[in-house]
């Protein structure tokens, strides 16, 4: 058969270039400009954050009411409801991994028939574009309709979901991130997308989806749907709703790898400084429940049920024993140093390359393509370039393989080959993903040609980096998986050609070479290998994996950051990184606290404190409850702590005193009233206070958590360091602590300690001089130091960058206030 | 041919049976006093604890002056030493475990060749007696050796040590757990007592094996062998040093079940409520570079290397994915209840059972048989029973099977079977245990009389139960994987038998046996389950795993605690658990606080810090420093924290306020002189202070904490709670807040938090009125009460059991002053 190219085809291929050279051009503007100043750009896009999580239990006299009626038999049942709770998490997990994965295999089944049908039609007679245009045209119609719900309806539900997860785990409450309509969006988009031919994994969004499902389940109703179930009442606060999420994530994670170890240190990994051993235990049983429904499920679906070979939605295959071929010591241990060095540096440098290429990329996305329709235009054009470029390959490609070495191809395309023949090229095209990443760790050695892997390493690699970030839901670990595979199948190819010997089949250096490549760009280490361990089934490659992850991380991290730390870094999230900044060593509390403090009475007129949190200047989401002394010359003793959303429900139920004494009759506020407000406590702004009520008083003592986290202050004489950093939960609570006037020690942050401005106030334990309230609604600019206008400008400068823009290298997006 | 017993044959096996009667009987006495006492047991044999670990650095001057002074750079340097420690850790430990592999299999290999040859020669003629005395003098030879080297020379070393590294990570400091003596008696010990026929395993060992050799690397020196290599000073503390000995249990249990994973979860399960992300990472490193190095060790000394399928010293084998026989869905639902329901409740029975005779036989043991050379005798005593008696299985034994079924049979012993076949009872006993778990696992059905398997699991709990305490060093992980086996498998067998069907080969009920006698035992749920799976390397065997083992946990734990927690109690190890006592939620902060507070001046008479060390009442381990005021009418102010073993170092040193005046040119004490006193601080005893030095005065300033962890006093009016656990690093710190005079708060412990009461004293922040100083060498006579006889009575009731005997129910072994 000849390769003929008719007029038309030529064309259609001409127009598609244009289109990708107007994008191309318009990323250049970036490029071009001289004095380019990023800030802008986030700013521009910089949404207010809602607040951060609470993890701590305000322990109110209500509070303890609470717990004191509580019988051991409570306990008991709330121990056994969380147990459930996360059984249902892991259950319903599995069963959208399972749906996604049937639906996607279901359309792209129908899309292959349809198009190969035509392709035969037209190979033989020429006229090969009408093909690709119904390709282009099937694919993109597909992406349309994923990146119209994405773009339109949940913008949120957009990429891999894992860095907004990161986020909730770090504790900064990304609005709608857990939502019924976001999981809704999410697993329509991500089978819209991988059914549309894009260069896209579907156990990303898994993730997400896995803790949308854990917020919802374990509040036991549903506020968008206006359905109370009124159960789980009690876990209606975000320490607790917070724990399931992470249960929900390690789900995820687990159903999309059938890596339930991995899971879980997934979650401990992104989500944990504590470590509470009945709660990993549950994330446990969660992801077993996870692997196992999906697992059971796709074996019903396959006609096989209890053959149980599905355990995730990528299965690597397993691997034999026997990583070598060759058996002598010396080789044993010179492929081990070899291992690092051809998969760990290659894997970190274009990790490096993808993830600055994808900044670049996202930066002229939030400029220029943020309306909704250029969104869904882009998604489309990269999924008709794509159906393209997969196209010319085929087209062009000799891969000729003969049709018996592999068993159970599922897409074969004879094209140009001769019968009994099937174009390798297209298979890699035409298949799932996963399938041709597992092709490619264990077809035989010579299935590929070294040609073939080359050309599609190169194209996929740019293919998934112009794809991540587009307004779909789709994750990046099997693109990464399949460049890296492809490139560590080349490399494996090629060893014989330099007067190297070959000492593991090519299959072995494709693993690694897909774990090299998918730590350089995601970053993850403990994790990643536990779950590459997990889904390959094989202890042995343990190591190699680990030194391979090391040195792509190692080598990665010194370029660039991971690709899930550049999206958050954009979306302008406060990211707490696990380490403190080196440079925080020496940075004294004094300089992060401000003055004066906003602090209520414990018995407060209503006006104040309507006016205190209309405020905008002064939005803090904690306030200290002090006692002033009466004459007013001693400092206010500190006796509580009181948040924003509190105070807001207590307003709404107009508890004040006089209105207490008036009507003896009212109900007591309970905790549960505070409950049914959560999560969506309603801004100050829509609730009305008339003049008169603004003149009564509000007694917070019953509301106010009387134990805040505080830090002592050190006696007069004594310059020592006051403040630690406690670990908490999941996060450090980073205790200031205040200085009465003759005091003249300072704060300072201990070294190597984890860095965390919280949303409560610290204060001081008896005298309030000073706090810190970050992570509010207004962190920009809520900030200020104690003493001078001098060390306010020098805070600015150095602190804003430290705890919002860690490790900014040259790039100086620093949002504040300075110029 | 025909079994004949001889005269000399029965008198041989009744003076082993009288033996064995005599020991029963002497147990018995235990049951017939009847008003028993055991505290009297536990008391006696109580030796005071040394100490508890001290998890958080003195953050004193001279440390911040050290941290000031290192650069950048130093900390880099630092961390990759910390990685290089643990490198060399997972090398050593895999190592170590290799050595114990090769000894013990060429060991067993030569007693088999002597015993084969002479049973085969006197199979024929009769008097099969003399073979049983040869056997049983061989076992006892070994185990006498075993035994003797760990009675005279290294008590510390016997057992499975997996109860002391539990307690090491949980903060107690037991005498010399860490030694390289202990080191080596326990590798000789195991190697003797595995060789030796007694029903241990060797995996146990591997972990403590594993912390011991952590210990020592980390160091850079040997205090035992007075050489000091002059590297690694840095760690030369107890947080550094705790850190490495989590990553040398972790590569314990890596090296020993090739479980990596597992190794890490252990140590996480057992050491750390706080979780750091890099220090894990290591613990993962430790644990991976062990069971390779074993792995790749052990296929060099099987002449094949590199290929690496050894990674633990047992291993399951590998299963296939198929759980089920039948593939019909109502059958994997019903075989999933049934998992739980047969594999579950009868190993958490069993378990409890175990544990329980394990209990009445090693309270026995503390009080009959505490003299070395009756340890040994009874070692010995256990070998030639345990010798006898797999004598008499395999001589009544029928269990002929053909030599073809089974490949790779290590020990065939024909015995009185027909040519080509052998007697299968022979082999489970002459076989490695590890080997017999892996033919009870993949034996193809039929491989096992039903009759052989039930002898088998009686005889063999019942001997694994006499073993467990013996003076040698020996693990019950494989006893116990073993006896589960055998009646798993027998339940698999049985099956049918009923009206029920066979729904999963007997080697996968096997397997659910062996889990959930594990479990019954141990009950270790989330490391053991992690554990499991590795070694089955399949990940769909791990629900029904996971479910099994958190039935026998639950089914155990009603009747008896695990095995482990009983030793830990009957040593009287202080031991805090994961979760708070229940009836802890309403203890106050007040009732555990002692008064008057034994704290020193900032400047202090030498006399004072002399007395005051050497008082045996107060022999607290850490001391408040305190400002006193000039007229001494208000409260003292906390200034810092100073420990016993500083002020011991600055005796020793002499550092007095006087003699630094006189001579100018004295060397400042450094944090080094520090590290040089540590671990082994002298006694105050040992320090000659003279009569003039007694008037000197000391400066704490320099040395004392600044900032010890303290809670602040709440104001006077607020009836609030005070004190907060916090976590931190591994263990809650209690804080204890003190009062004022004029306060009316107490203090009260939040429900469902860790209780853990600490070394430190806890102090207000500014006024001291009370203190908590446990887990002092006297821990028992150190808790007063601040108020009035009746509470301090009070107290020494409640809180002595909640803190020491945390779950005790009936057995009153209250360790207090109270009658």
């Amino acid at each position: 058969m000849t390769k003929t190219l008719t007029m038309c085809d030529s064309s259609v291929v001409l127009v598609l270039f244009c289109m990708v050279v107007l994008q191309i051009k318009g990323s250049k503007l970036i490029w071009a400009r001289k004095h380019w100043n990023p800030p802008h750009v986030a700013m521009k896009h910089l949404k207010p954050l809602k607040s951060s999580l609470d993890y701590d239990n305000s322990e109110n006299q209500l509070f303890l009411e609470e717990e004191r009626r509580m019988s051991y038999l409570g306990f008991r049942c709330l121990e056994i409801s969380r147990w459930v709770v996360c059984g249902l998490i892991g259950f319903l997990t599995g069963l959208i991994a399972c749906f996604i994965d049937i639906m996607v295999e279901q359309l792209t089944g129908l899309k292959y028939y349809v198009v190969k049908e035509n392709i035969e039609k037209f190979t033989a007679g020429g006229g090969l574009s009408i093909s690709l245009i119904l390709w282009a045209v099937l694919n993109s119609a597909f992406v349309m309709v994923g990146a119209i719900i994405v773009a339109f309806f949940e913008p949120i539900a957009g990429g891999s979901g894992i860095p907004q997860i990161k986020c909730y785990l770090n504790g900064v409450k990304i609005p709608r991130v857990v939502r019924l309509k976001t999981l809704l969006v999410k697993v329509a988009g991500v089978i819209c997308s991988v059914a549309g031919g894009l260069v896209v994994g579907k156990e990303g969004p898994m993730i997400h989806s896995g803790a949308v499902v854990a917020a919802g389940v374990s509040q036991g109703r549903s506020t968008s749907l206006k359905r109370d179930f009124k159960i789980f009442e009690y876990f209606r606060r975000d320490t607790e709703k917070r724990d399931f999420v992470s249960a929900g994530a390690a789900a995820g994670v687990s159903a999309a790898f059938g890596a339930p170890v991995g899971g879980v240190l997934f979650s401990l990994e992104e989500a944990a400084s504590y470590w509470n051993q009945m709660l990993t235990w549950r994330i446990f049983f969660a992801s077993m429940i996870s692997t196992f429904t999906l697992n059971f499920f796709l074996s019903v679906y396959n006609k096989n049920p209890g053959e149980l070979s599905n355990p995730g939605l990528i299965n690597f295959g397993s691997f034999d024993r026997n990583f070598l071929l060759r058996n002598r010591l010396w080789v044993v241990i010179s492929v081990f140093v070899l291992t690092c060095e051809c998969g760990g540096p290659p894997g970190g440098l274009l990790g490096a390359l993808f993830n600055a290429l994808n900044y670049w990329l996202t930066i002229f996305r939030i400029r220029y393509i943020h309306r909704p329709c250029l969104q869904v235009m882009e998604a489309m054009l990269v999924a008709a370039v794509t159906a393209t470029v997969s196209f010319i390959m085929i087209y062009f490609s000799n891969a000729c393989q003969p049709l018996d070495v592999v068993q159970g191809e599922d897409y074969p395309l004879q094209l140009y080959c001769d019968d009994g023949e099937y174009n390798s090229m297209a298979t890699t095209f035409f298949n799932r993903p996963e399938k041709s990443v597992q092709n490619l760790f264990h077809n035989p050695p010579g299935s590929y040609h070294p040609l073939t892997l080359g050309v599609f390493t190169i194209t996929y690699f740019f293919l998934a980096c112009w794809t991540y970030g587009l307004a779909v839901s789709a994750g990046v670990f099997i693109p990464s998986l399949l460049i890296g595979a492809a490139w560590g199948r080349l490399i494996g190819i090629m060893l014989p050609v330099f007067p190297l010997q070959i000492w593991a089949d090519p299959g072995k250096y494709a693993l690694i070479g897909a774990a090299a490549q998918l730590g350089g760009i995601v970053r993850m280490t403990l994790s990643l290998t536990v779950i590459l361990i997990e889904a390959t089934g094989n202890v042995t490659y343990g190591l190699p994996l680990m030194l391979v992850l090391m040195t792509a991380k190692i080598v990665g991290d010194y370029f660039e950051e991971g690709l899930y730390d550049i999206h958050i870094k954009l979306q302008s999230v406060p990211f707490v990184h696990s380490e403190a900044p080196p440079t925080s060593h020496w940075l004294t509390a004094r300089e992060v606290m401000s003055s004066p403090v906003t602090s209520f009475n414990r018995v407060e007129r209503v006006g104040t404190i309507v006016d205190l949190l209309s405020n905008t200047s002064t939005n803090h989401n904690g306030f200290p409850v002090v006692v002033s002394n009466a004459n007013g010359e001693e400092p206010a003793k500190l006796c509580g702590l009181i948040l924003r959303s509190q105070l807001i429900v207590l307003l709404k139920h107009k508890v004040f005193v006089e209105l207490a004494r008036s009507k003896l009759t009212r109900r007591k506020l309970q905790l549960k009233d505070f409950r049914d407000a959560y999560p969506r406590f309603p801004p100050i702004q829509s609730i009305h206070v008339s003049q008169d009520e603004r003149e009564c008083m509000m007694d917070l003592t019953e509301f106010m958590n009387p134990t805040p986290y505080t830090v002592p202050q050190v006696s007069a004489r004594t310059h020592a360091l006051v403040p630690h950093c406690f670990f908490f939960n999941i996060l450090a609570f980073f205790f200031l602590g205040g200085w009465t006037g003759d005091s003249e020690g300072f704060g300072q942050i201990p070294p190597g300690r984890k860095l965390l401005p919280w949303t409560q106030v610290c204060i001081n334990s008896t005298t309030i001089t000073g706090c810190l309230v970050t992570r509010c609604p207004s962190f920009y600019s809520n900030i200020w130091v104690t003493q001078t206008p001098e060390k306010t400008a020098h805070f600015l400068r150095q602190s804003t960058k430290l705890y919002l823009l860690l490790k900014e290298k040259k790039k100086c997006f620093v949002a504040g206030q300075h110029e």
